[in-house]
């Protein structure tokens, strides 16, 4: 271990100790990096991220930024020798606007925190990642994190409208605006949102709230086969209605969270489709949707009040932690063009047969984002979480397979995870070669002496 | 003149004839630049355009791009000895997929185009710039074009699924993807949406199609004054009503339209504004917002049917002709917050009144997005579209000072036509200095010879 200064902080908020360092050194992609990471720094204010940046420019050192370490492509996952710059307690809201509809928050608030601030005022922000009631809104934005309502509501980006950043050197800049429109100079927004710690750290976000929906609709449909409930869920879009939500649930799926709570879903069907309605609209759209699935269902429950509503998602809920009792979960996360969103779940029916891989598939099928879920192991032989070497060749020839059929079938590797480090081998076999050199030059114009997440990135 | 060899094209492809470079030098901005461009290279096809960048390249030489030079803001007015690269021959759909949801396009397609096909299968491009009869979509990317239902679907950016783009060496890259979500990389896509042709040419877009609005109600309300006006808006969006477009027109607008039509709309009130709602909620949310309007409205008529609507919406089409009829016109383009919307209104009438400058003001009201419409000379003694010597300079004095408004209030100088030339000098106090030069460092990569976009851009 070299022997380094301190970053300039106020005392308490820098930490080699073993406890805290480890505390602080993973995320929820089960990822393990080699080696110690230097210690952790705890940023109160935008003035710490800069003069954390500035030292480690100074010295070179290289810096993991963290929020609530719940990613799961290992972009929180902090190597050898970095120094992790952890952001949770930057967790205030700092304004909340009825009128503009806006937010300006830290990065370190909890996605779920900031959703009811706005709700107490009769707001809502949109973005609802499946981590949201644990993860940071700081988080949220370096992946440009998905969720379930994105087909209607749109993925993270939509909802930034402009970003206080510290780049590498230390400097501040502020993009974006807080209107709606503006188009002064290029959208470096966009470029960070998404960028996984590359190109800077985020310490500020200007975003967009919206109102809170009314009158949500929600049917639960059971299917004899996954390809037929794609075709209800696309036979909906084509009626011109833009559903809330399209969870799918694939038979093994189903089977496993019946084994988990006792239930019998499986009894009902082979699939299990979740759509929702919302807005002003909601009511009918729920109806014309309702008939549709009615027309190939085997069973569709209708729920508008929040009990049964609740009833109905509860398979959703379940899925993972059902899942977690077989064994380690790697959760996948492709996505396809809609039209191919049944092809992709029989390939990876096909990979899980070919390779005696154990593998479940959830989508949100009305953005084509298909998470096929490999169980590996055993919790009570192997442990939770036991380290990438516990995963045995088959669930990496597998997973690889999947990420070779997203490909094939025009979609991309990830679709809401993000890159980490996990698939950053195939980052080049997605965008081509011109491509990922374009953004290696662009990285570096952020980032010279390439401190920023070291390891991950194009 | 310099004697320069021309680019490699097929016959008729490359023109230096007076005739056809004065009918390709010049956008709808007014502005004229000094000098001759080079000519004028007529692209086909992608294949065109990276042979004529190949070119420009190796003897640097620099590249105006140009769709079909409908432009506000100097974006594709030609500079001296600059080669025009025409794509508005480029002009398939390549694709149009109900099932995904997507068009895959040519840069000169025009706007309405798209959208006319995309309604012959149910379905809508929704971003419609005010100039989309006759603008193209590689027009629109380069410029993020906004337009009236921005609010609610967004503006060009978030049509954008994916790009294909020459660089300025010519080589050729793919951006984005198919499906709504992905997150495999930098946001590329974002960037070269709204970068004026700095960037890289589009030769190929994948932009996303929503289902065909259903059921719009249109309502037009007459109110004592533009404050008025926009509390009701700022009072629907409270009851989380999402307007589809909410159009403002000033006093001297309304009696500039009744000059030109022989009208009286001034008699039922100071301001015009016109609500449209539409989607499956269209009644019930019309319905909620009429009664809001007739909270503090003068008069409010509404229409659910299309001669009707056409008939309200007269008013907001006959604004721009109606000003066209007393002089020449500088359309000015900032976005506030929509808190600021009123204020920004009033500062603009003071501004006008201090100065002297005849100024006209149409808001699209629920994004923040005001056009201060600066009226200068008539046109039967300067003629039409005189070029900027022929602008007083009372009138540079009057935007600018529109300009610094919008920035005081939180806004920009440009909610939805670009910075192009006109606005350039503005560039760096909207930005700050840090991110000014930060984007010049990032166009750096990927133009190293500066041939894109000559004058242009940070």
């Amino acid at each position: 271990m070299t022997d380094v200064r301190p970053p300039p902080l106020p005392d308490g908020q820098w930490s080699r100790q073993d406890a805290v360092v480890d505390a602080h050194r993973l995320d929820r992609s089960g990822w393990q990096p080699e080696g110690r990471p230097l210690g952790v720094a705890f940023a109160h204010s935008a003035d710490d991220v800069r003069a954390v940046l500035r030292h480690a420019s100074r010295y070179g050192i290289p810096v993991t930024v963290r929020g609530a370490g719940t990613g799961l492509a290992g972009g929180a996952a902090a190597p050898d020798g970095a120094l992790i710059l952890d952001l949770h307690r930057m967790n205030h809201i700092r304004e909340l606007s009825r009128t503009d509809q806006v937010a300006v928050v830290e990065p370190g608030v909890i996605t779920d925190d900031l959703d009811r601030a706005a709700r107490a005022v009769g707001l809502t922000y949109a973005p609802d990642p499946a981590s949201s009631a644990i993860s940071t809104i700081g988080g949220n934005i370096a992946t440009n994190a998905g969720g379930l309502r994105c087909a209607k509501y749109g993925v993270t980006r939509e909802s930034v409208l402009g970003l206080e950043v510290v780049l590498a050197d230390g400097e501040i800049i502020r993009t974006g605006q807080r209107s709606v429109k503006g188009v002064a100079g290029y959208d470096l927004t966009s470029l960070f949102v998404g960028s996984e710690g590359t190109l800077g750290v985020v310490v500020g976000a200007t975003l967009r709230l919206r109102p809170a929906p009314v009158g949500t609709v929600t049917l639960a449909a059971f299917f004899d086969s996954f390809g037929t409930a794609v075709d209800a869920v696309t036979g909906i879009a084509a009626a011109g209605i833009v559903v809330a939500m399209a969870e799918l649930l694939d038979g093994p799926t189903v089977r496993a969270v019946d084994a988990a709570t006792g239930g019998n879903l499986a009894l009902r069907g082979e699939t299990l489709l979740l759509v929702q309605t919302d807005g002003p609209g909601a009511g009918r759209e729920g109806d014309a949707a309702e008939e549709i699935l009615r027309g190939s269902a085997r069973d569709v429950q209708r729920s508008a009040d929040e009990r049964t509503t609740r009833q109905l998602l509860a398979a959703r809920r379940a899925a993972l932690p059902s899942l977690e009792r077989l064994g380690r979960v790697l959760i996948e996360d492709i996505a396809v063009p809609r039209s191919q969103l049944a092809r992709a779940a029989a390939r990876v029916a096909e990979i899980g047969a070919d390779t005696g891989v154990q593998i479940f598939t959830i989508a949100h099928a009305a953005d084509g984002n298909l998470h096929p879920i490999i169980v590996v192991g055993r919790p009570d032989v192997d442990g939770p979480g036991s380290g990438s070497a516990a995963i045995p060749a088959a669930a990496w020839y597998a997973a690889e397979r999947i990420f070779r059929t997203a490909l094939e079938l025009g979609g991309t590797v990830t679709g809401e995870h993000g890159i980490g480090v996990l698939k950053r081998q195939w980052l080049g076999t997605e965008l081509g070669e011109t491509n990922l050199h374009l953004q290696r030059r662009l990285r570096r114009v952020f980032d010279p002496a390439g401190i920023l997440a070291p390891g991950h990135g194009p």
